[in-house]
């Protein structure tokens, strides 16, 4: 709880067991001790982490040749109104079909909680649901400020990647790697706050939504 | 602007030139280009970064055996009120004569504002100013939540680390590295969100202020 509104933690824990993209060995998060207090005075860790992990923010540079970089973001795009919307009976994929249920708006963030919600493994899920190339237009046709997902990619086995290309051409942002197992669908306020990172194609990120309660 | 409120963002820029502790090598960022529009259909990127890079969150397992790792410390302990105080006389350290002139309150976050905030160089200053352990005693006395640094770190040249232990024995959480060139004295909101790593003793993190325009 926060000054009376519930606070929803939605970002993925990142360790080194945690889950990776297609489970890449060289995708995979390693934190390195440099120092500890058996051998010094201070435990210090330095990290090997890809800009995709966890819970993450893609630029358009990720898959738009000479696209912005995750710099160019602005902050205030980031903290906003945003709606869950329970889209757990999606299969293989959500399509239109399923966002013409909500009036989506221009300007929000929508966070679509499916049944990758549901694996709670660290296994990467190579069947997980995505957001189809038709659910892509839908929503960019919407001009909703962002689209988020609970799996660490928003498509898959879409050759040219239409669905990062279409959300990215038309100023659609794309939140990745989302945990919404506890969220109910609803209206709430997201904060996203990426990693400062300067001159590249996304950032790891601390989100969280609050909620009346 | 936000919902008729001002954003400072608070964050230092991560790159490759940055700023590092001591201008260490090996605490220098590196982004590693892992895929890019040239030779492939997308741009990746892999990073090397000190869990103390830039703007970061201290757990007590830094300087204190067997304290309390990063993610023991929830997130409403990082969002709350904040007061930037302008200590930009202080030419050595900061100490409770500094302190003194502000009614320090239990529970909030105090920023410190100091001459390093004018160093917009990214070489790091061997003389910063920092809290000295009487400054550190009277903020510990006060039971504020926490307390910002606009230095790499909290304390210098003092041995055994006494500003940091007696701030993180007395549950007082330590920020480092913000930007605060900025951002006047007064009273703000904060959103601390620092990456959610698991097991170790830092975090690096976004940060912004909230304040009434």
């Amino acid at each position: 709880m926060l000054n009376g509104k519930r606070l929803y933690d939605i970002s993925m824990p990142i360790h080194e067991g945690m889950q990776v993209w297609k489970d890449k060995a060289d995708k995979r998060p390693e934190f390195r001790n440099m120092n500890n207090h058996d051998v010094g005075q201070s435990h210090e860790t330095r990290m090997l982490l890809d800009a995709h992990c966890g819970t993450h923010l893609d630029a358009p540079l990720h898959m738009v040749k000479g696209g912005a970089t995750i710099d160019a973001i602005p902050l205030t795009d980031l903290i906003g109104t945003a709606r869950v919307l329970d889209v757990t009976d999606a299969e293989e994929s959500i399509g239109a079909e399923h966002l013409e249920r909500y009036d989506l708006q221009e300007g929000e963030w929508v966070l679509l909680k499916t049944r990758n919600s549901l694996n709670e493994s660290n296994n990467f899920d190579l069947n997980f649901v995505f957001l189809n190339a038709e659910g892509a237009r839908y929503a960019a046709d919407r001009k909703i400020r962002g689209v988020g997902t609970d799996a660490l990619g928003i498509e898959r086995a879409q050759p040219e990647y239409p669905t990062h290309r279409t959300l990215m051409n038309n100023g659609v942002l794309i939140l990745e790697g989302l945990r919404l197992a506890e969220v109910p669908e609803g209206t709430y306020t997201l904060v996203l706050a990426p990693l400062k990172l300067q001159g590249i194609e996304a950032a790891p990120a601390r989100a969280f939504l609050l909620g009346e309660e």
